[in-house]
């Protein structure tokens, strides 16, 4: 007597991302009921086991655990395409964008990005930003995992304006303590939401960023209240000189001494750790996000991974901000982190296809801490499902044997947009390309609508003569 | 009174390419006239000149020449896929396949290849390779323009199996006289056929598979019948290494020695050029082809395009064989280009958004000798032109001003499936993602089936045994 489920999916090249490698299995089959996974397996087996409501046919398609995108700072999406090709992008080419920044232009962002991510096949989204109303509630209503992290810091507002490279920056302990607290609300409003897809994470921005003694009240508070730290680590060599001129350390030191370096932290970036410094972090216990399209455009480095991973550490791969990295796409991610890493190398054996993919999937989940909710297909996991579409020209043709070419072709050849369905938690957000659960045009017509807004605010703003690209600009390049 | 014309394009994002940059026009049109563009301008300017008898609405379009893939081996395609992710890939992973290659697999890896291509926007194709029956009538139905290659080498058959790395080739000056005969009758039945879409380089693979008699040859043949030579140059340590062999002198040296750097020719790869001699080759008039991915994935190299261009050098960018870049992408090319050069330089500001975009288009077509027909969109050119849909999600939004964002998206966030529609010399070959030349699935069908063949011919062989990719599949890592 075959067992009632909701959804069964059939026929697929299935890549459980189970075991060591990528757990393949041909002609595989999925059992949704509810949120969770029943059962994986060959097409025949499943099919007599279960009677499903809801049959997807997932024939010429592989199937996969939905991507991971550890780190991204999703609102900043509204102003894709203004800050790269250019040194100091932050304070040269965003920070005129950035002082304009509404909170509905910020939402309007997020829920672009959201809408991008999801296409693309990301279904968990780590998102770090100051919050602003609507935000945690973009994701809850889109139907996406999400992983949250508030800023912390003790920046005053508008505190970057006229700091100059080299100075100290100004820290302030009472907004520290603001948004210490307000980051503590937010994790107990909503940590655990949406039937567990929506939890949070405690993020100090960076160990520049607050005073020693904030910086540890915020591991303190996160250790009680049983969160992850989220944090960015030697993200560039700004960071490494106001550690040095404000603690005298660099910045692994730093934490090291501090007891910060441990499993309860996820170190975003890396970018100007040694190799010795990344396998010491990753010693600790520490996990990893590695933005590697995001440092590429923006510092032209690719951050010490592998020295990470050779000493045991557990990567994730995150897509950043679109004013810089210009796009929210794991598949881009795992292309260019392959790339990069065999260029670095020197060595085409560096970073093979099936290693990038566990870092967008298994690997990736267990960095940010959910690796038994999610990360690979199996029974009692939650169902993050996509479906890519392999019949694309581009993913053509489909060989098994001797040589099965599917993982190849997803890494080096798909782009993305050969995603055709994706369910999160059991529920289809996407089912041949259409949205269930977002209204798309309306999602592009606010963006645009908010983003013209910010440009014209910039545009009347003295401050924006002092953009750098305002000379590609000026000479016809844009 | 309005003059009659053919298509009119309105309302676009124009990006001509004239001048020094991209030369945008905003709401700008294009009037076309047979094979030709008759004007560009301002919508309302060429809307008041030009009567059309279809009127091709570009709002929310980016509009750009085509773009254009100088080196290509397009039969490739047929076994994308199986040969990444290791050491000399070409004897370790594609070889097996190369030996069961037949010329109808050959025909549909062809065929599929300028499917992908055009979809991402490619609207000239460089192909490269051994003839074979159907090659060049290929790019003739699809109505694509190409620039075709035949092989040129005295490399008797099957001459590779039993080599080792080390020795020296075994070259047969009958069969290099026989492919530099098929190579000249191949360039007298094609070049400037298909009313001049289809023309004819002439190829020497490389420099170390010829005898210095028989590249001599080769030169004084593509001398008198005016054709450009596209040969591979510096392509790799097993090159530089017969050539020290062979010749007593590295790549550059020799064919500076024998009178071969010039403008005639068209050098690839450069892979292990220096930056003095890709300076020195670039002084000599001689044109490079850039192959970012193919080469990154391969030899985990980023050749010497900078110092190549900083000598004053022309570049076109080139997508190579999917068997070992899996994928032929200009879209791809642009984005690996900008981003593998920063890292090489360690600087964001290297090979900013606009100069790889000139590669895909105006520098490409001057580099491949096709400067006064295409690369940019300007009266009398002929009229190849790319509609890019920029309400993709990941091109969303549009920011005119004060930064225009739409070329840097481009670059760094399209991959190719947002062109929309396509023309090549004036014809619609894909509106709307239809494709109108091409039967798509047919082409889909015919590839898998050829690709499962020579699959099963590989597995039938016992050399397959020797493939480096084995152990990944025996370790569930494919």
């Amino acid at each position: 007597m075959p067992e009632n489920i909701d959804v069964l999916i059939t026929h697929a090249h299935l890549f459980t991302m189970q075991g060591k490698g990528v757990g393949y299995i041909p002609d595989g089959a999925v059992a949704i009921q509810g949120k969770h996974i029943s059962a994986v397996g060959s097409t025949s087996e499943l099919k007599a086991r279960f009677q499903a409501t809801e049959t997807v046919d997932a024939s010429g398609c592989a199937v996969l655990p939905g991507l991971i995108d550890a780190h991204m700072h999703t609102s900043w999406a509204i102003v894709r395409g203004v800050a790269q090709d250019v040194r100091n992008w932050m304070q040269s080419a965003l920070a005129p964008y950035a002082r304009h920044l509404t909170p509905a232009a910020a939402l309007a962002g997020t829920r672009l990005d959201i809408l991008e991510a999801l296409k693309a096949g990301t279904t968990t989204l780590g998102d770090f930003t100051k919050p602003f109303p609507g935000w945690a509630e973009a994701f809850e209503e889109a139907g996406v995992r999400a992983r949250l992290t508030p800023t912390i810091n003790a920046m005053p507002p508008g505190g970057m304006v006229g700091w100059k490279v080299g100075d100290l920056y100004p820290l302030d302990s009472e907004v520290g303590q603001q948004s210490i607290d307000a980051a503590l609300d937010f994790a107990r409003d909503w940590n655990g939401s949406a039937s567990g897809r929506i939890t949070a994470m405690f993020g100090p921005q960076a160990p520049d960023m607050l005073s020693r003694e904030q910086l540890l009240e915020v591991k303190r508070i996160a250790t009680r209240e049983g969160l992850m730290i989220h944090m960015h680590v030697a993200q560039g060599d700004r960071e490494i000189h106001q550690m040095l001129k404000r603690f005298g350390k660099r910045t692994s030191e730093y934490l090291d001494k501090l007891g910060y370096l441990d499993e309860q932290l996820l170190a975003v970036h890396l970018t100007e750790a040694t190799d010795e410094e990344a396998a010491l972090i990753a010693q600790s216990g520490t996990k990893m996000a590695l933005c590697s399209g995001s440092i590429g455009i923006i510092d032209g480095i690719v951050p010490p991974m592998r020295a990470f991973r050779e000493a045991g550490g557990l990567v994730a791969l995150g897509s950043d901000q679109a004013a810089g990295n210009n796009c929210n796409n794991i598949f881009n991610e795992m292309k260019l982190t392959a790339l990069f890493n065999k260029i670095k190398a020197r060595d085409p054996e560096a970073m093979p296809s099936w290693e990038v993919l566990r870092m967008a999937t298994i690997e990736g989940a267990q960095a940010i801490g959910l690796g038994d909710e999610i990360g690979s297909l199996e029974a009692g996991k939650e169902a993050d499902i996509i479906l890519v579409d392999l019949n694309a020209p581009n993913l053509m043709p489909v060989l098994d044997a001797p040589i099965r070419t599917i993982v190849p072709n997803l890494v080096y050849a798909a782009s993305g947009h050969e995603v055709k369905t994706v369910l999160v938690a059991g529920q289809i957000l996407m089912r041949d390309r259409q949205m269930l659960t977002i209204d798309e045009a309306a999602i592009l017509t606010e963006a645009q609508s908010q983003a013209e807004a910010i440009a014209q605010r910039v545009a009347a703003d003295p401050i924006h003569k002092n953009m750098a690209l305002l000379s590609a600009m000026q000479a016809g390049q844009m």
